[in-house]
């Protein structure tokens, strides 16, 4: 592709809308241009960079055995009722009505869809198990659509959803699945992680996330440095063993604490660690139900495994909630003389001993408070975060990493196929309920994770793998020498000759503008070509992000040598 | 592919609202399903095809140097509303609201966001001229979505839009992408035609429309059979020279016909061929003007003509309208005596004379009425359908053929540019609104014309370019003979290392059905392989269609001899 031929507007200034690298990179290269909020244009530049993704993954969900169907975005309401999730979902899942005032919506995903197609598809267990998979467009209709392409409202998809007789092969699947998986992760050529996850609305048992490492991550990870063990922190579970309960000490008392509203401020006062302070949280579940939680000072709130341990969505309650359970503001909650509320323990709270928590009454702390002795201890579960040096359920110690979600595999199990209504016949010729399994690849937001993990403070530095262009010729022939141009020419061709995607930075630009931009798209093999080097017949190479430029043959078989 | 492990549902039963052979075709092979009015999902066996269709115009597209991007189908009102689309349109046009309550709506078509993306990206005379295309989902909401994929709501589009310097530069540009899309075409191997067309309310000025011939075609085409002119009826002027018209005769006389309300009649009723008598029409236009339209009795009004000498869409008004204009019922209007209304004659009515037209009173018609004697002749124009054996404007006669339109490219000019201010500084820094042409293929409209045209009373009859499979190998080893068995997937295993898309039948059901599945599916190339073959060494081959089969070589290469 001759640059002069190829719109490239790359721009100096960071866009202000843009918080982290590969929007602001994004943006600033021109591969995508902005159409509403979470809505945009893919440049010929960005489409490149997609379709490679998009490529990567079709194989290897062919090699998989998985078949490609196409699904439509525009979907009925019906089966969205049939499912029960048109009133489960909240106001992300945008729904419309049709000429007619039919209620339809933009499918965010298409477990409904896909139900539908095989209850009328499947005539005989005999095609079971089958694997079905689409690459299209979603839309989910976010609060905050923010990141660029990271957390667009329209974006580019992979979702497949298995079939199967029984458990047993679902889970054969989902490990061939799993295993193509790390394969497009790897074939990009990204460090990533795959780690245990919560299933969160889709439903269903195991479930696996894949994450690109980047330190704009907005997920946690806690992983293992024995390699074993790695979960997503919501849904990391906190198993090392508990030290007993030391016994009670000093009687229980009150003190005034007139100006501590944080524990931090609470502890430093009374001179007490965090981890001997109780922290006391009012939450709201979705049933508009009140819960207290109670963890230790230093310990952070889990909210999903909270949720899942009650089988309801929380929320923190608002202040006026607090107020009307414990009577005070939450500054001062504790767990101490409420009665008619669940109080959910933390275990590792379940272990402290004289410790401190809030009165429930303003301005007032307890001190030396022990569960039995002083108030009944709670139920007891693992309500909170795990933390960085942690003991790992696998033995080792646990590190935190930043990722970025861009792969979610599930089990399923039934859900969908009993509340839709799909079965088939068996041997026997007994209804069986298929087993199904879900996988999900964010082939937009790959691109964008990428960024994140491979860039520096110049632009982007591509894998070779999902470059836009794999070789940048930068053409310099100032007085426009006719054997040099002719040199240059026969070098760009004999690269695209040879099959290598090759990019002949032809503009009528200056060279600094050039080798900025190169740098900027992140061309991952730089040559520039120019009147001084076909004098001693050398090239100028530069792998992107190398310190320093070397001289090379001018020959098509040494820039390829470099390719590999 | 072993079909085996491949979804193919097939149906007997013609399915009841399926009114045309695609259709039928579509939903018995199982190509598609039907999710909702116009959505339907495609299975593998229906995508196969689509994604054929893709990369043929993919493919086309990059060779006529058009670089690819991808632009949303969620489109804010606010860039319709600076086009002046957001009114024109009509309930078609999907509109939305996200969840902060602003507008969108589903693209139909995308000038607009193109235009916009345009206007962001372009910085200099210099990267003109420029022709992007895409490859995307779009949505309409017609009234009354019917025919499967080729009157969709939910469709596939490649859409393309170029920018130019200067309307000759336009030009090129379309004269090279009506070549691609006589190669798309000739590549599929269809029969087509490249017909002149109205650019209805896409604007602009030249624009012609690509046809697969079908016998269900919705558009009627007028074509000479000298093969230099063509165009859709809709827009086929009628250019024969015109006969002088004769001197009046006889004096104007009201006659009574009560009981006879359409022209054929009163035709036969007063003994007078229906060239001599006049036909009246009483139209709305979209600004509620009402306006007469007189044409012979046997031709046909053109409502696509009327609209464009008006300036001003058209439909027939009711009867209630014709009722205050006239003051009588449609079967007895006429043109005399009507005042404050603008009269429209068609040309071939202007030379009429001694004819018979309603005479605005219940019942009664006119005899020998005569242009200028009786009445004032109206505004003449163009205004009705062209015939086939007329005198075509190249100088041949008119064939009158159905066609299924695939494809329509226009010379946009600068509507788009001018409304939502594209513009970029020229050579004199002064600012320049670039030209525009825009360029459309209907993708997975392409799947169903192709089975209109290339189907018998079995199935579809897939041209090579296009079918799901190339070559389908039906096995038949019904005592399970290893060495047989080994012979058969040795050949299947031949013809994929062969690079043949090639699928094997060994699906456990009976060869009656696997025979029929075959020609409803319409893979080109049947080979079958059996036992009895094996024992001398022979596959029998049957073409698509073919009449009978024949005996050849049990090889590899033999099979292959005959797919070219």
């Amino acid at each position: 592709m001759r640059l002069s031929r190829f719109p490239i507007t790359t721009s100096k200034d960071i866009p202000a809308d843009a918080e982290i690298p590969s929007h602001q990179w994004m943006l600033r290269s021109g591969m995508i241009r902005r159409i509403a909020a979470g809505v945009y244009t893919w440049s010929p530049l960005g489409l490149k960079v997609l379709r490679h993704v998009e490529r990567i993954v079709r194989e290897e969900m062919e090699a998989a055995g998985a078949l490609e169907v196409l699904m439509p975005m525009v979907q009925p309401a019906e089966l969205w009722q049939e499912s029960g999730r048109w009133d489960q979902m909240g106001p992300e899942l945008l729904r419309l009505q049709d000429r007619h005032h039919r209620d339809f919506c933009l499918g965010p995903t298409h477990e409904e869809v896909v139900t539908e197609f095989m209850r009328r598809e499947l005539k005989s267990y005999r095609q079971l198990p089958l694997n079905l998979f689409q690459i299209q467009t979603k839309f989910r209709d976010e609060t905050r659509p923010r990141f660029g392409v990271m957390r667009a409202r329209e974006f580019l998809m992979k979702d497949a959803y298995s079939f199967h007789r029984a458990p047993e092969c679902l889970r054969d699947t989902y490990a061939i699945m799993r295993t193509a998986y790390t394969h497009i992760l790897r074939r990009i050529g990204v460090d990533y992680r795959v780690v245990a996850a919560d299933s969160g609305n889709i439903g269903g048992s195991a479930s696996e996330e894949f994450h690109v490492l980047a330190d704009t991550g907005e997920d946690l990870l806690a992983i293992s440095d024995s390699g074993d063990f790695a979960a997503n922190v919501e849904a990391a579970p906190c198993t090392a063993p508990l030290p007993a309960r030391p016994e009670p000490g000093a009687a229980m008392e009150a003190v005034s604490t007139p100006d501590q509203r944080s524990l931090d401020e609470v502890g430093a006062f009374l001179k007490v660690p965090l981890a001997r302070c109780l922290k006391t949280l009012v939450l709201r579940t979705e049933h508009d139900e009140a819960v207290l939680v109670v963890l230790r000072g230093d310990h952070q709130l889990n909210l999903i495994k909270v949720s899942r341990y009650l089988g309801d969505n929380c929320a923190l309650a608002t202040e006026a909630r607090v107020q009307q359970v414990c009577g005070t503001t939450p500054g001062f909650v504790g767990p101490v003389g409420i009665d008619g509320v669940r109080i959910l323990v933390d275990r590792d709270a379940s272990v402290m001993a004289d410790f401190v928590c809030g009165a429930n009454a303003e301005g007032r702390h307890l001190l030396h408070v022990n569960w039995d002795r002083d108030l009944p201890l709670g139920e007891v579960a693992d309500l909170r975060n795990i933390e960085a040096g942690e003991l790992a359920p696998d033995g080792g110690r646990i590190e935190l990493k930043r990722g970025i979600e861009v792969g979610h595999i599930f089990e399923l199990g039934q859900k969908y196929s009993q509340s839709m209504h799909l079965s088939v016949p068996d041997e026997q010729g007994q209804p069986l309920v298929p087993f199904m399994g879900c996988y999900g690849v964010g082939v937009s937001r790959i691109v964008g994770a990428v960024i994140e993990q491979c860039h520096d403070e110049f632009g982007i530095r591509w894998p070779q793998s999902i470059a836009p262009f794999q070789v940048l010729i930068v053409a310099l022939n100032p007085k426009k020498d006719p054997e040099v141009e002719q040199a240059i020419e026969d070098l760009y061709q004999g690269l695209i000759a040879a099959g290598v995607d090759v990019a002949l930075d032809d503009r009528d630009l200056r060279p600094g503008h050039r080798f900025a931009d190169a740098d900027l798209i992140g061309i991952p093999h730089r040559i520039v070509a120019g009147a001084r080097g076909f004098a001693t017949q050398t090239l100028e190479y530069k792998r992107r992000g190398a310190d320093s430029a070397e001289d090379i043959v001018w020959s098509v078989a040494s820039v390829q040598e470099k390719l590999y």
